[in-house]
This record gives C-alpha cells, sequence and structure tokens, in this order.
C-alpha cells in the first residue's frame, strides 16, 4: 500500500522540477453545477498532465544502475509525455509505446522532449512494453500499477487539500487508477470527511463493475472519447486502495464527456482533454448531485488537445 | 479625476453582483515569455468581460429618475453585455448599438440578458446611440469617458493589489482607455513602482500617437483582429488619467495579436479574446521585455469568443 508519508516523501522528491498547479475557483460554473466549482489545473502543469508526478518519483526513486540500458513506457500519451521528460532530466533513453489513434499533439510532445516513439493497436501497448524491456534490458515504468507512480500522483492531492483546506467533494477520472488511488490515500489520511469520487466512460466501467463483483474485471475493447481513459482493467495495486478509500465510482455517456469539454471550454475558459473534463461531464449528466455551498475539486488531468480536435466541439 | 477612494467606494457598489475574478500564475508560460507570468482572468468574470464592473457602478450610481426611461449604450460587445446585465439587475430597459461585424457571440450574449440590440456601421455607434439617447429619453451609459465608469474598472487594480501585492508590471489592453485609466489609478495609487504599461493594436495606435503629441490624436478607422480595441480616439476623460499614471504604451503587430491568443489558449489553457491576450502578444513580438524574476500580471480583459473564431487560429 501508499502512506500519506510515501507521498510527502514523493513532493520532497519531485517538487523542484514541476509546478504547483493553480486551483481555481470557476464561479461563472457554480449555478450550473450546482455546487461551489473547484478547479485543480493539472491541464497547466509541466508536460500539460499530472503523469510528470508519478514518472518522476518513479524515476528520480530508482538506482542511476536500474536506469542505465533506459526505460520503456505504454502509454495512451500523458503518461509517455512524463517519462520522457523525467527520462531527459537524468540523461537516459526513453521508448514509449503508445497507441495508433493517440492524439497527434501527444505524439509530437513525445518526440519534442527526445524519447523514441513506438505506436501499435491500443491492446498490444503493454504486451510490446513488455518485449522491448526484455530485449533491450530497458525499465519498465508502469503508468498505473506501481507504488512509486501512485505516491507521485498522490502529491497533486497534498496541494488540494493546502489549497482548498475544508473541500467537500475530490472528484478525479478513472483509467487504470493511479491517480485517483494517489489522490484518495492523501486526501482520506488528512480529512476523511472529504468525499473523493471517480469519472470513468460509461462504455468503459471497469471501476463500477469491478466494485460491484469485488474484484478487478476485464473489459473488452471499447471506443471513447476519452482517450487517456482506456485501460481494460484496475490495476492490481491501485483496485484495493480504491475500495479502501474512494467513496463512489460514476460512468460517464460518450455526449456527455464531450458536452463537458465543451462547457469547461465555453463557460469556464479552461481547455482540457476530454478525459480530463469527465467529472464536470458526470454533474451535467445528473450522475453527481450537489449541495448549492458544497466545494467541489474536479481534477482537470490533462490539457494536452490539439486545435483540431477543439474545432470537432 | 478619480481617487483611490472612488474605486473603493465603486468596489463596496458592485461586489455582491459580480466575481472576484482568479489571478493565476501561468508557470508554464514563464519560460517563453521572460518573467513571472500571472493573469488577471477578466474572462471568467461574470458576462466574461471586465466591463460588467464599470457598467455596475455607473447605474447603481444613478437615481432610479434617471434610469426610468431606459438606458442605451454604444458598444463593441462587452461594453454591452455589461450594460445588459445592469439593467436587467435594475428591471430597466437597455439598448444596445454595436457594429455590424462584431462577433455573432457577443451579439447573442446581450440579446440572452433581455437587451435590444442595434446593429450599424463601426463608425456610426456612438451617434446612433446618441440620437436614440435624444429620441427616447435613454440614458446614455458611455463605455469609458465616465468617471464612474472609470472608477468601476479601476476594481480590478484593487484585486490585482491584495491577489499579488508585490507586482511589477501590470499589462492593459488599450481602446478607449475606459480600464487602464481605472487601474492605473488603484495600482499607482497602492504602489507607485508598480509599472503599468498599455498595449493596443498597431494599427491603431491612438495612445501611443497622443502621448507623442500630447494630445488626443483622432485616427481613421482601421480592421484589426482587436475587434474590442477599434477605438479612434483616447476619451477625453480618460487621456489625462493615462498621461499621470500609465508608464508606457506599446503597439502590437496583427499576426502578433492572433499569436498571443494562440499562446495563451495552446500553452497557457486559457481562452480569451484577441483583445485580451494583447500584452502576452506584445511580449512575444519582443515589444515588452522583462527580467526572470519580475512578477507580470496581464490583465485578460475578455473570454467572449466562439467556437468558430478559435477554428481561425
Amino acid at each position: 500500500m501508499v502512506t500519506l508519508e510515501d507521498i510527502e516523501n514523493a513532493k520532497k522528491r519531485i517538487e523542484p522540477y514541476i509546478f504547483e498547479t493553480p486551483l481555481i475557483h470557476l464561479e461563472g460554473l457554480d449555478e450550473l453545477l450546482n455546487c461551489q466549482v473547484y478547479v485543480k489545473a493539472e491541464c497547466m502543469q509541466k508536460t500539460n498532465s499530472f503523469k510528470i508526478r508519478g514518472a518522476l518519483n518513479k524515476m528520480l526513486s530508482m538506482k542511476a544502475e536500474d536506469l542505465k540500458n533506459g526505460v520503456v513506457a505504454a502509454s495512451s500519451g500523458n503518461h509517455g509525455k512524463g517519462v520522457a521528460f523525467a527520462a531527459k532530466l537524468l540523461g537516459v533513453k526513453a521508448t514509449i509505446v503508445i497507441p495508433d489513434n493517440a492524439p497527434q499533439i501527444k505524439v509530437d510532445g513525445i518526440r519534442e522532449l527526445g524519447a523514441e516513439v513506438v505506436q501499435c493497436k491500443l491492446s498490444q501497448r503493454h504486451v510490446i512494453a513488455k518485449e522491448l524491456s526484455e530485449k533491450y534490458g530497458y525499465t519498465n515504468i508502469h503508468p498505473y500499477d506501481d507504488y512509486e507512480i501512485i505516491a507521485g500522483q498522490g502529491t497533486a492531492g497534498l496541494e488540494i487539500m493546502k489549497q482548498l483546506p475544508d473541500v467537500d467533494f475530490v472528484v478525479v477520472p478513472i483509467g487504470g487508477g493511479g491517480l485517483i488511488s494517489g489522490i484518495a490515500t492523501a486526501v482520506k489520511s488528512i480529512r476523511p470527511e472529504t468525499k473523493v469520487i471517480g469519472a470513468e466512460p460509461a462504455v468503459l466501467s471497469r471501476y463500477a463493475k469491478s466494485r460491484a463483483s469485488g474484484e478487478r474485471v476485464l473489459l473488452e475493447e471499447q471506443k471513447s472519447l476519452a482517450d487517456a481513459l482506456l485501460t481494460l482493467q484496475p490495476g492490481e495495486k491501485n483496485f484495493p486502495i480504491s475500495q479502501k478509500y474512494v467513496d463512489d465510482v460514476v460512468g460517464v455517456d460518450e455526449e456527455y464527456i464531450l458536452l463537458g469539454e465543451k462547457v469547461l471550454l465555453m463557460e469556464g475558459k479552461i481547455l482540457a482533454e476530454p478525459s480530463s473534463s469527465i467529472g464536470i461531464a458526470a454533474t451535467l449528466q445528473g450522475k453527481l448531485k450537489f449541495s448549492k455551498n458544497d466545494k467541489v475539486c474536479f481534477l482537470i488531468s490533462g490539457g494536452n488537445v490539439g486545435l483540431s480536435q477543439i474545432s470537432k466541439l
């Protein structure tokens, strides 16, 4: 498991290299979402997503010996960019395995950081990362199923509790569960009465189904606009943490995922990925209900979205 | 003239109805602009621009008697939206005169607040507002050349000085000069060593030319992407205030105005009008130079920009 102390140590390790991102009250959305709307703007994080937190914590925790052959990571894009950033900082080679249909802005961002990109079918990314690891001796940096990754992502939760100590709800996008397991550990350790809620695409409700059955369900591949949340099964290390700390997980329909991004941009004036505004989308769909005075922090996980994607709104 | 006390009184008058907008450190832009980049996000203000501050202060200062026939305002759009909001609040009729080529989102926003819209040629807007005022007894709410309007806009300056007390530079878009004359009065009264800089389209450099000649120059009509900054002459009440308090005014070329908006959206993740990111544009063009540790607050004046406009980026 991961403790609050692990997350505090991660913070000390990574804080020279990351931004403490703003936590912004978007009052213009209060009435529409019937709560006090705060966003933790990880879209404004270095590399434009929270993933740099975990990648840095993992790689800064490793011995030079373990990094000398380079690293490999399977990713939908943002974890790859985080690993590429950390690898550049540490002067090691990085290879990122990402799906054919990942947004171009994510592929370009990884290449600009000097990493090699290998593209493949979505379902093959972890298989190929493992093969490359075995063939070349690369260290495989898992995107979520790793305690150092979880502790790194949890540092966003520490910041939320410092920036808005009396927050009532923290709403977090869920894919494999790296972010929510870290954030929930931080939030619940500091203030158990704050509720932590996960939001996932309804077509890929691996967490809701796993919670219902009490064990990690494996789903079949599906298409979703939430390109960063396509993982088919909760992580082995993440699921038990989420069972301990996460209060609820809700599924969001595709049209609301798009609407959430549009509302955040056009009404809130903040640009985020469709995956990242899924908590706002869940509220718009009526899957989450709050009271007018509830302080709700929506974790905006990333902002790697190209102009061509915006024009589709 | 306007005093700090006038602005403090304006604040008391309008604060129940407006948002204290966030002042956000966009660390991701620090390196590019070579300073500590802060934005005062009036794009997130109610009605999505600062103009509501002046309109509310003006109309809340007036006697019911003076409002009973309704109000009229000439505007490029945002002032009209502010006046429409204030009129709705006070239960009076509003007529807004705006140019034919104003962005549709601005026209729609005014109509949604229940005001009547009259469209005309850009150069005719003040003439027509005056005619309507005389014909129907409407009170004409000027967009900038009015001490109550100036004091209202100045409340944004009070907030900046509270949110970032040691700010080194405040950079403000200039059209007629309502915003900068209010902000400069607040900032310089509180902390004279903070520099206040204006940014205007180079094709419509009415302030730079007026400063050079020592009197208010009247320019010929020009096209600019900065649709909110098309005024042809500094305001009579605004110019003397700017001469007293504003340290410098710079002109920005059209391609940089577009680039400023794009950089703020794609790198900063904040959506603003082209007129509103003109301070960032000035810095990108090299018209403003800072030192790495300077804290620079860019006033982001509005966010009324439609999806069709974004797709042109």
